[in-house]
């Protein structure tokens, strides 16, 4: 059984539709976030809403909620109800349901819609993964987290049907951008950290945020501007980010081998770090 | 009262809702169509379902329907039950309903949304529409005809906000490809008809193949090939098409204007010869 939040209403999921003239639906005209939440303490709660707010903006999507402390409450409120102690949140506001047209409709109300997901087993990502690239096909607003994720989605699976973890895209220049569900980190021998900088190319991911900081908090170097597909032969280590996984080292990219297939010492050291930030987070809450 | 068809029902649309972990809704993991019916008879039928079967491939979505036949008469039951003569068809298919994750689910049956709309008045389009230019931000698969339309809905928007009926897309290399909602064709001064050719960068509309069918037919050259934006100041002529408006002559570009601002002879021949052989085909079903 689980228990799900639409329009001001707490449904079992098999309850809980939208219209079919939903502008998501219809146009993938809708925003989203995921976060995450340990021992039902919200992680980065604020980082995740401040997101939110941009993309609603960006989108000209009206705010459904004058305070974000309301949707804490909805979100506080379905842990509860689920009685789960660890998952991810996974909210979408649309422009609303209206007859269909490309406009924006005149009036139309947001729809809202909050799921709550256990957390997965990720464990076996220790070991670090397989990644595969290919070309980033996206449309040039990659900075918006909207719905208009069907170049992820075909992405991912090509990943999945070739045995890897995740799709590495590179762009037309050829620098890589970053995961379909993940930002991507590579370190120099010099131990310089390097990934693609926060612009519309790619979605400024929150964990890509936290590790940056932590990593600077550690004496790390950190360089935030594209990689050239032809450097990747001299990198030491490459490491994935996002809310769902964390930190995930790298040890295959096509054939490549990276630090021997084996996870490296500075991606080991981001994991731990942003497992125990995750934790004071926690601790901080309670 | 409006009835639509959700996956075998007949419902009314107050009541036809899709789950919120629809996959349309949450990645814009599905394909559309928009069909014509005229005295309740489809239009281009056939090419349309073509197209639907192509876009179905592309993305790997299992076909709902084993033969198209049962569409059609889901089609036309809905045509009957809410009584209307002229309108158009939207048929949405998703790759269906499954906890939310990038990756294809192993088991998913396609959901399926049929919507019937009115047909709207565009006696006002023969005087010709104003259009405006903009950056073609779209993915690399137009020619997919998905529902990941959010460029197509911020760039219609943005011609509605700029007093224009349509804006016309230029990519990266100031090739012209196609409008938000519409092919676009201009008409040189020896009376050569250009449009981009169908290939990844534009989606190949019905009507466009049927306009450029009805030119040859005429004796009209016809260049498949994409003009640069530079080229626009020689043109004597330019015109859209599409499924809801046929033919439409364009009058100004940005604020260049086209043939003095009226129709064109060539874009109203055309206009012309489309509405008639749309009358055929009504003639040939009864």
């Amino acid at each position: 059984m689980s228990i799900c939040y639409v329009n001001g209403k707490y449904l079992l999921k098999k309850d809980s539709n939208v219209s079919i003239e939903d502008r998501g639906l219809n146009f993938s005209d809708s925003v989203y976030e995921v976060i995450a939440f340990r021992k039902q303490n919200l992680l980065n709660y604020v980082k995740h809403i401040n997101r939110l707010k941009r993309s609603l903006n960006e989108l000209k999507i009206n705010s459904p909620f004058s305070n974000f402390k309301s949707l804490e409450i909805i979100i506080k409120n379905l842990i509860k109800f689920n009685a789960l102690n660890n998952g991810f949140i996974y909210l979408q506001i649309t422009r609303g349901t209206s007859i269909r047209n490309h406009l924006f409709p005149k009036f139309s109300k947001p729809n809202v819609i909050v799921i709550l997901y256990n957390s997965k087993d990720t464990d076996h990502f220790k070991k670090g993964v397989k990644v595969i690239t290919i070309d980033d096909m996206r449309w040039q607003r990659c900075d918006i987290k909207t719905t208009s994720l069907l170049a992820n989605v075909l992405g991912k699976q090509t990943a999945e049907e070739k045995g890897a973890y995740e799709s590495i895209q590179i762009n037309k220049q050829n620098y890589i951008t970053e995961g379909t569900t993940s930002n991507i980190f590579f370190v120099h021998s010099d131990n310089l950290i390097q990934t693609h900088p926060s612009n519309n190319n790619i979605l400024g991911g929150v964990t890509r945020d936290i590790v940056i900081e932590l990593a600077k908090r550690k004496k790390f170097k950190v360089l935030e501007k594209p990689l050239n597909i032809r450097s990747l032969k001299t990198i030491k280590e490459a490491f994935l980010t996002s809310t769902t996984v964390g930190v995930v080292p790298v040890i295959k990219i096509d054939n490549l081998k990276i630090s021997e297939c084996k996870p490296g010492l500075v991606s080991k050291q981001l994991m731990i770090l942003f497992k125990s930030n995750s934790k004071k987070q926690i601790k901080n809450n309670l």
